[in-house]
């Protein structure tokens, strides 16, 4: 009788080993081949002896997505890599809408899992402090897939509203103006000293902080390794830090005249 | 000399501990002190022998945080845990608050590091398939610290802006109305059939997952353990999964008439 074959969807976390999940680390260890980008698989690297890997450019999630569910209905244990959480921007919807268009259904073979991760914007957020403590809003500013004026809008009434704001791919070679066209919307709607957060490439050894406000964003130097964070109308800076309050008063006597009271 | 303290704010993840990161568990194994709910301190039990542990009420954030600092400025190692993230309306917030109103500036002793897990809301997704392929928003209905007016308006901008929404605490034993009136905003903006997917205790062994649409939320159910994904426009279902499409093309030779081509 086949063997019947299984796909993990999974997510290897922000760059550093130290964020990977235990499940992504079994998904890896039971996987006989892993796809991914290069990158990707470099992140894992030491984790990838002995099995078939496959690596593809960008651009072929698609093919990517098929070779793995077709390897996977073949009988093997197969693992798709992706950075970040595969369930935020990441490898699960390519994989989930071939599925779907090829008729398949949830109890049918291949059997699929979603193995999530730490996202590029927490990463971002851990690297300065607690910006993420209000509602917020996570906007890609890629237009290749999504129309500008979606993407637009949702900058828009993102600003409005008040929301905490995590920018993806804010640049990239090809793509240079889109930052500063989202600057222009943004600051419709939120003062020029609205404090914001730069990480390039976040958790990793190289990992790169620069803090700004929203009147000096557009120059601040992101590419396509950077994830921002742009503060909600409460969110305050300490040194190097973003900090939204989450709304609890602070009773007098825990505070003191130094950081620590003893 | 004293030992200069350590305070390690620490994501434990949604539930399961297969979602905990290497760098979760090693915060834990380095800790002296560990502060948390009940419930977290339980989700990492078998971590905690031998260490002195601390649980708090909910409502005790401030004195928790506080706490936490004191020992580390004592010159302790010492770890406060957060369920799914701890830098998503988690424990990162009350610490860099109490902080900042000590006259605390990075650098300065205790050492603070926030170590971040995989959320809740990444969690529902991973069991509801792809949901979160294009940009979301982040909402908690609580409005014991928000008021219902902010929340109000979150809800309608990211409503008539299409994005994806995950819901956080939708409903306890005293907040009863705010799901259905959230309803009522989002219906403005977004068709009856917009599917949405419940997720309750999701990761863990008690996990449920509840399909419905927007017309049917406010009578599926939810409660504090509960995170609501709601679709956006593009959103469909697949049986019990909810795919969000990227926007990439899918090339006809790589479809078929079955889910296994070969």
């Amino acid at each position: 009788m086949k063997n019947p074959g299984h796909l993990d969807i999974v997510g290897i976390g922000p760059g550093s080993p130290d964020h990977l999940t235990a499940a992504a680390a079994q998904a890896l260890r039971r996987a006989e081949f892993v796809f991914g980008y290069q990158a990707y698989l470099d992140q894992v690297a030491r984790r990838l002896r002995g099995k078939h890997v496959i690596p593809s450019q960008i651009g072929q999630e698609m093919e990517r997505a098929s070779q793995a569910i077709d390897l996977a209905c073949a009988g093997h244990r197969v693992a798709l890599v992706s950075g970040g959480d595969a369930g935020v921007y990441g490898m699960a919807g390519p994989v989930f809408e071939v599925l779907a268009a090829r008729g398949w259904r949830p109890g049918q073979p291949p059997s699929v899992r979603l193995v999530p991760g730490v996202s590029a914007a927490q990463a971002a957020a851990a690297a300065v402090g607690a910006p993420l403590m209000q509602d917020y809003a996570v906007i890609s500013l890629s237009d290749l897939l999504t129309p500008w004026e979606a993407i637009a809008r949702r900058l828009e009434a993102a600003a409005g509203a008040d929301f905490v704001i995590a920018l993806y791919n804010p640049a990239s070679g090809r793509r240079t103006w889109q930052l500063g066209a989202a600057c222009e919307i943004l600051l419709r709607h939120r003062r020029p000293d609205t404090p914001v957060a730069l990480a390039r490439d976040a958790s990793r050894p190289t990992e790169q902080v620069t803090l700004t406000d929203l009147a000096h964003l557009a120059e601040a130097g992101a590419d396509m390794r950077t994830t921002i964070l742009i503060g909600s109308s409460q969110t305050f800076r300490v040194g190097p830090l973003l900090i939204t309050p989450r709304g609890y008063e602070i009773p007098p006597r825990l505070l003191g005249s130094r950081p620590c009271l003893s």
